[in-house]
């Protein structure tokens, strides 16, 4: 098989994976002539799904893009159409966004598979790897929507819903060359899809703080979104005297407060946000009437997740009461965790041990991935690949080729620790 | 004298005060249909002069509109032309403004002059009434434009700012019917003006919490405007650890636990506020990197001020230096508090315990108002008005005829007290 690739090409490497994302970082794969702007079903996606393509074949894969135009490369078992191990991620980007976010780790799985292919290996599985469409809600007002159809997990999935210049999902497939009355087939049965495996950034700095190249997921967090309203009486700042306030944002101040300390007294994998905030009449010199707040609650169990959403509402309760404020606390987004499968994320760890030499850490995503749907259809594990800062969403996203090259040896290894082990 | 008076015409009173300035609370004095918004110079305003005309002499003054349209009611006092005790308060109002704030100051400076023309009372100096053009810079950016001519203190006073519609203040005083070459005649000569008195709705709730009609200011509030910025690192609310974050958002509420606490701590006449809030990015799933802030300081004296600002801002560096946030301080407004005379405020507590049988409340106002600028030409003292709630600069600003009977009968007392101790 080696010899079918030519050679000068390099061999399959962390670099090389690094640089390929950062070939796809700019036109003609991105919609934005300035930065990286790759919306599902656009110019530049189809650009690179193009290229991707070429990388599969060049690593012995048979190509197709599927009914909702996510890119698949088989890579095929020791015998005929067997179920294969999903390697995967997302090949869409938000606007200005990084080069790596998804796009690593399709490429990583190809890398994945072209090491395998160049020392001739096969499993008794096939290998596949897939770049989904769209993760990110990139074009249409939904997140996730073409793994939600791998997966068979369609809620969401509106052929009518609209992008900003109000082409709709079922004119964006048409235009792309979908069939619409195809779109179930991208669907893939259950069975058929042993284990998936996602590699990505990790998009935070706990790596980076701890001096770890990868870390093993564990969970994607459960998350709760609130929006808080709290109504004093807005005033003169001048005139109303410190006894006599029902000072909004005071109040407010005083809730920020305990979402932090209950955040930060609870487990290393609970986060507690407010994100937003927005001050009515919003005047130096009025006294703040109305505030508008959200609070962001994840952590790697709902249990923990829900102890401490009670403890921060509990908290605020009492504020508002002490205050004499009125108060409204609406759960608006409510997503239970998704944990990864717990053989899956040993093998992950066994993995990681392996190349590094040191025990893996296994830290909890608190951002939502693409295996969270998967979830449905197969056991799934996750490898985080530290990023500088912990950066993400942004043009100054970076990763280093070393790193990289780490995540791609836990892969291979994981591949193998997953043949022997089932 | 009272034979002048149509034997129709109700007496001078609390209850006719607020009548009139129920009268003068929408079109054709008010600019705007819906409800109160007479800006200077404008159409309402003018309807608005002619009104207080015809009612300055109906109380037996003579009247004139001076260069900047400051309508003056002059009634004399035992000998022809001897200097005056000037009564006086603003005419025009904030859009969407209250009937009372400024207006019942100047129709009660016209009671009290009716008062004593239908007793054929005379002083031996004489009782002017002003109404100022001017005080809520509600039609060119700077406030107070009037007083300050009045007193000879025009910084601010540039006659080529514009208004909303591009109108410069020369083309509105020409308009009209001024003249631009005599403006300076509408400032009173030193020596000719006694005494400033000026009533004025409270605008806060002091009073309606200590169940009093009227209180006696003491000073007005020396001011400290501050712009804060808290600079951390944005990033995402779901993969940043809790120990990792330097979040601006959680910096500014401890901030503002902190403006909240010194003003509490401190003496009754201090107020702190934060009353403008804002965040980037501003989105619920992440973490805030950028808050801008406004503080704003008043007391009665600079020293209370100076102190709790120190206090505040040195609260705030230690905040941020523990958090990790590059803090920017900066001091956009500075206003020396204007004490009222002593020894006229002393005659208008005399004249509040003589009519209401009560030691008077004194009481430090933390708004503006032209007693301020005023005070450079003459001894000040101002007399404060309870208003339901607190509630101004809103249609919802109300009074009772009770409390302006009370006003209206402890400034009549204050001018025969002002008379006797002279």
């Amino acid at each position: 098989m080696v010899g079918l690739q030519p050679i000068s090409a390099p061999p399959p490497s962390g670099q090389r994976a690094l640089a390929r994302c950062d070939l796809l970082g700019s036109a003609p794969y991105s919609d934005d002539a300035d930065g990286l702007f790759r919306p599902y079903l656009g110019a530049g996606y189809r650009a690179t799904l193009d290229r991707i393509a070429g990388w599969m074949d060049d690593a012995g894969m048979s190509v197709r893009v599927d009914a909702v135009g996510n890119v698949v490369g088989r890579y095929e078992g020791t015998t005929a159409d067997a179920p294969s191990l999903l390697i995967g991620s997302h090949v869409d980007s938000v606007r200005d966004g990084g080069r790596y976010d998804g796009m690593l780790g399709v490429i990583l799985g190809i890398e994945v598979v072209a090491s395998f292919a160049r020392a001739g290996r096969r499993f008794p599985f096939a290998l596949e790897v897939i770049g989904f469409g769209d993760e990110e809600g990139s074009r249409f007002p939904a997140a996730m929507l073409t793994s939600r159809t791998v997966a068979g997990v369609r809620d969401g999935f509106d052929l009518s819903m609209a992008d900003r210049d109000g082409i709709t999902l079922a004119e964006a497939l048409a235009e792309f060359g979908l069939d619409l009355a195809a779109i179930d087939e991208a669907r893939i049965a259950p069975g058929r899809v042993l284990a998936y495996v996602e590699a990505h950034i990790e998009q935070g700095p706990v790596l980076e703080a701890e001096g770890r190249a990868v870390g093993v997921v564990s969970a994607i967090a459960a998350q709760h979104r609130y929006r808080v309203t709290m109504q004093g009486m807005a005033g003169h700042a001048g005139t109303i005297a410190m006894h006599l306030r029902r000072d909004a944002l005071a109040a407010a101040a005083e809730a920020i407060g305990t979402v932090e300390r209950v955040g930060r007294n609870g487990p290393a994998d609970l986060v507690a946000t407010v994100g937003r905030l927005e001050v009515q009449p919003g005047a130096a010199n009025v006294v703040p009437g109305d505030v508008m707040f959200t609070i962001d609650v994840r952590a790697g169990t709902n249990a923990v997740r829900d102890a401490a959403a009670r403890e921060i509402i509990d908290g605020i309760r009492q504020i508002a009461a002490r205050r004499d404020i009125i108060l409204d606390v609406t759960l608006q987004q409510d997503l239970d965790a998704t944990p990864c499968d717990a053989r899956l994320t040993g093998l992950m760890e066994q993995a990681v041990a392996d190349v590094t030499g040191t025990p893996a850490r296994v830290l909890v995503s608190g951002a939502g991935h693409d295996a969270m749907v998967m979830a449905h259809l197969a056991p799934v594990s996750m490898l985080f690949i530290r990023c500088e800062k912990g950066i993400s969403h942004n043009p100054a996203e970076a990763v280093t080729a070393a790193d990289v090259e780490v995540a791609l040896r836990a892969l291979t290894d994981f591949v193998c620790l997953f043949e022997r082990r089932s």
